[in-house]
């Protein structure tokens, strides 16, 4: 896959994500606001994954027009509010995820030459 | 869930799926230049579900350390490639997409308010 499918890929990923946490926010709303129908969402939602958010949006539309254009709008004020942030999040992230593993591998093996040249001795009497 | 929150939670969404695409990348690379490995790799990545990226490094660090360096580098790269134009293509996303069920919702609604006047008659006779 090249850059432009990765970046494509990636944004699909992100917008079913940010659907998926519309519909949670949704769902805290109306679990305060009208139970019985945070109640037949919740159903809904647990029937339907929101694994691919155009495909839940779409079975949403067809049967509670309202809950989805109300996940829709949360869905885009979510994505102004945190997306500029983002790139530095995801960078920093994976940065120092990839410099923890790097490190704690080392100390692994750094263990493993203390421990080995004595590997083959039977445990000392003490 | 608050914007941080979120903001957070979708960080590790992205980089646990950029790890998978990390992986995808490596075994394309491994397929031509060493096949043997390539179907290893692909069977200990069938078994280990890329759902989290850092739990599915931890057992490639434990399995195949020169490996799994390989599909960090490769992670820090993409990131590095592909993150500032994310936020633009996400937003366009988001907003392409609501507005096109949006308006495909007002065609349906529109076309079920030319039938429905008509809806109680009999089939016409031709």
């Amino acid at each position: 896959m090249d850059r432009k499918q990765v970046a494509k890929a990636t944004t699909k990923v992100i917008s079913s994500y940010l659907t998926y946490q519309a519909v949670q926010t949704v769902l805290a709303q109306l679990t305060e606001t009208n139970p019985p129908l945070a109640l037949w969402f919740r159903s809904f939602s647990g029937r339907k994954i929101v694994q691919d958010g155009e495909v839940y949006l779409l079975a949403l539309l067809a049967e509670h027009q309202e809950l989805a254009f109300r996940v829709m709008a949360v869905r885009e004020h979510l994505v102004e509010e945190i997306m500029d942030d983002l790139p530095e999040m995801v960078l920093h992230d994976i940065k120092h995820k990839n410099s923890q593993h790097r490190k704690q591998q080392l100390e692994k093996l750094s263990q493993l030459s203390i421990i080995e040249p004595n590997s083959n001795l039977e445990p000392s009497s003490e």
